[in-house]
């Protein structure tokens, strides 16, 4: 006897919910192994993660299951219905298309060119050699392209490869967007420079103790809304934002004594990604309608806590007097509008992770463009240290002497991570036209920052984007929440408007 | 075409091992969960352990796997012969046999009855009110019962129970032992209780940082050889060892700032349970052989770092002027001495967690008592608090008014937990009786703690003990390392010698 199409659903849906979470067993592995792990555990975790992704994938490429959910998507719940259940058995044929498409001898071939190829690169950067990494580039960029193939593409094979980590969305929306923001950039940076405006950076390499740091970070991320009885914070190398659970969202910092923007402004950016992650309705985890939409809409609710909110004044005069006291030996004598400037300090530099606000989609947009050069043949491996540089000249004005401050700077096209960097700046572009339309309707969100009141922000973000997980794709969610496309104009605005008083341009 | 029994044998330790992966996986999200998770992940920890754990049972009962060991058991590879292979098949022959014995509703009947059975315990002790435990311990004597004959003994139901922590010990050998010690330890108990002398017990209450206690206790725990680059120390509520793979040992203690002991004798307990962990051969790691043998014998390894080593005064003539240095508000002015009689007080209590190094085992002796005549019947739940105070006013000399202090004290019989007390006394004859003959074999452990030297006593029990994994059972190995059958005069001469001095008797 057939089974009825509810009773499919519900049997789809609990299997889905045993694979995630088997995925979020993972996850605390992942996490301990990045923040408490001593290093002679690494090969044993090696094989418990190797253990747990091999039953995963397994899960999800169950011919039966994957049959079911191909019953389900050609069956009467998917059409023409926009409701909870359509959308969920859409987001799963999706997910299950992917990873089916996929020839498992071009699985195994991605996933040891990514083994063997950031072993590559990591010796290349550290010896700053490229030619040591210019045949894995190659390779990669090649399996990239037999990867976009084998999933197929509307318009371009980036499209496919973007599809990962931003779903939807076509390169040529993103190309579109990003074009007009370099335009508008490269003058907005060259009219800061010759400003000839510094501000006196020296203060931001004081000695903030650590303990202090770390408290006023916790201090800072609450006020944003993270919820600590949910979650909590710790000490990385490469600070990060998991959820273990639908009630446990853990970020993670690094803490230098004599700078204090690493830790205070990365407990705020991870703060974002994991108040996003708390807004999720929890009784969703696990499935498509409790998960994040896409890596650029995470990526906007970092840099809008981060940028946003974080290095705006109004948050500032919030905070302030509070820094003041809990740093006293390095802020004491120091004025707000000195802090101020110190930390929205705009200068070209080579190093992306070290980048301000604005020069940073620069950054972004030198890797976009090589990665669509790269994957259509239209640069070669050999050609993109030259390429690198010319771009770096061209955008910011300034080029790296040593491949390992250019070409080799990034960990992400060794670990086969193409189509991936574009969310960093989608994130900044989200960001940007989300606050400009929090700010219209929630009616002023500098004065509420500078009373400490955040709340309204977090409780509107929750609102209009977290609680939906992926009912809708981040292009529709943008289109809902502001009323238009997404476009360079508010983070060119907002940019603009904060640098135009800053250095008076 | 039947398989060759060398090539069975290499198929199921590669399944077995990855059974172990998969239990060394639990042991992270455990380890996570007593030390980090926020209260909030509870009922996700809860799924994921759950998940993790049905795959488990589901490997050791799988039919084709059973069938495997059996045909093992049964072939060549086995017969007459003592080495790793044969150890190894009878150990997991073991393991199979219990697991499969059980009736599933039995399994699933005792599972049921330790949740509810706690939740009822933890009523019944914050409300005073034995009443509402009583069908519960009822309950569980009768199921542990109908388990014993499921699974089978030789001579009583209670070799069954104990099997499960002190593999292949009986318990009348136990009970002849441990009514050997009763016997003679009442008598010094009550000549302590003479004697008259009492230590200054408030030098333990003084102030007592948590930051330097954390540094000093690992300081110590480094000192006898617990390998920190391979393990790490972390606070939780209830302390406890864990290990999440060969090279991955985790301790854990609780501080209280106004009291020395609770941390202090705490980690050194837990570290004397890590290194014998990290003395088991990481190339066995999940194999029999890489495992622990029992649970007496992993208790005299966390004792004798805890107290023979660490109450000792050798071991303080090394360590107090280090700790008069650290601790110079608390112990500036106290003499060695005053320090040594203080940590070394033995006096009649009623709860066990707090008992000294002799009155312990009179605690441990009531329940051992207890447990065999609730099982046999000769002792009905109702009157398990009447048996349990006339025990302690005839073993200690007081009794408590409150059940809460008295028969609910401990969660063990709740949880289902019985045969499990004995092994903590085990644990205490066992280190007095390897001690006795390390110090013989290695001359004079006192003068060489004295010295600050701990390394000689820990790689003669490493060779000993530790390398060996389960290839003994714990009775084999204490009579091979110490050339006679378990006893209780060692134990009972170095309590004698210790408090003779200290007392004066």
């Amino acid at each position: 006897m057939p089974q009825s199409s509810p009773a499919l659903f519900d049997e789809v849906c609990q299997y889905v919910r045993q694979s995630s979470l088997l995925a979020s067993v993972s996850a605390v592995l992942e996490w301990d192994e990045r923040t408490k792990m001593p290093a002679a555990g690494a090969e044993h975790r090696a094989d418990q993660t190797t253990l747990l992704s091999g039953m995963i994938h397994q899960r999800w490429t169950d011919e039966a299951f994957v049959a079911k959910v191909s019953e389900l998507a050609a069956g009467p719940l998917v059409e023409g219905v926009d409701g909870e259940t359509a959308v969920t058995i859409r987001r799963l044929k999706r997910l299950v298309d992917k990873k089916t498409k996929l020839p498992r001898s071009l699985v195994e071939e991605l996933a040891r060119t990514a083994v063997l190829g950031q072993s590559a690169w990591e010796q290349a950067r550290r010896e700053n050699n490229f030619a040591h990494f210019q045949p894995w580039l190659a390779k990669t960029f090649e399996l990239k392209g037999q990867q976009a193939e084998a999933l197929g593409y509307k318009q371009s094979p980036y499209d496919a490869l973007l599809d990962d980590y931003e779903p939807e969305e076509l390169t040529a929306n993103v190309g579109r967007v990003l074009a007009d923001l370099r335009e508008q950039l490269v003058g907005l940076v060259a009219a800061i420079r010759a400003s000839g405006r510094q501000p006196d950076r020296s203060l931001l390499s004081r000695n903030y103790p650590i303990d202090v740091q770390e408290s006023f970070g916790k201090e800072a991320a609450a006020a944003g809304g993270f919820d600590f009885t949910r979650g909590r914070l710790d000490v990385t190398a490469h600070p990060f934002c998991t959820t273990l659970g639908p009630h446990d969202c853990r970020i993670t910092t690094r803490y230098d004594e004599h700078f204090f923007n690493a830790a205070f402004f990365g407990i705020l950016h991870e703060a974002g990604h994991g108040i996003y992650e708390q807004g999720l309705p929890p009784d969703r985890f696990g499935m498509p309608l409790g998960e994040a939409i896409s890596l650029g809409i995470h990526e906007s609710q970092s840099r809008m806590w981060e940028n946003l909110v974080g290095r705006s004044r109004a948050f500032w005069q919030h905070f302030y007097p509070t820094a003041q006291k809990r740093f006293r030996a390095a802020l004491g004598g120091t004025s707000l509008d000195a802090f101020y400037f110190a930390i929205n300090d705009v200068r070209p530099s080579l190093i992306r992770v070290e980048a301000d606000e604005a020069t940073y989609n620069l950054h972004i947009l030198i890797r976009f463009e090589m990665e669509q050069a790269l994957l259509s043949g239209d640069l070669s491996a050999a050609d993109a240290p030259a390429a690198w540089n010319d771009k770096y000249r061209q955008y910011l004005g300034i080029a790296p002497d040593r491949d390992a401050e250019g070409v080799l700077q990034d960990v992400h096209w060794s670990a086969g991570l193409v189509g991936y960097f574009p969310t960093y700046t989608l994130g900044n572009l989200y960001a940007a036209q989300f606050f400009a339309t929090a700010d219209q309707e929630l009616g002023g969100l500098h004065a509420q920052f500078a009373r400490g009141e955040f709340q309204p922000l977090r409780d509107w973000l929750r609102e209009k984007i977290h609680r939906h997980g992926q009912h809708y794709s981040a292009a529709e969610l943008v289109k809902q929440v502001t009323g238009r496309e997404l476009s360079s104009t508010p983070l060119l605005a907002q940019l603009r408007a904060k640098y135009g008083e800053i250095y008076g341009i």
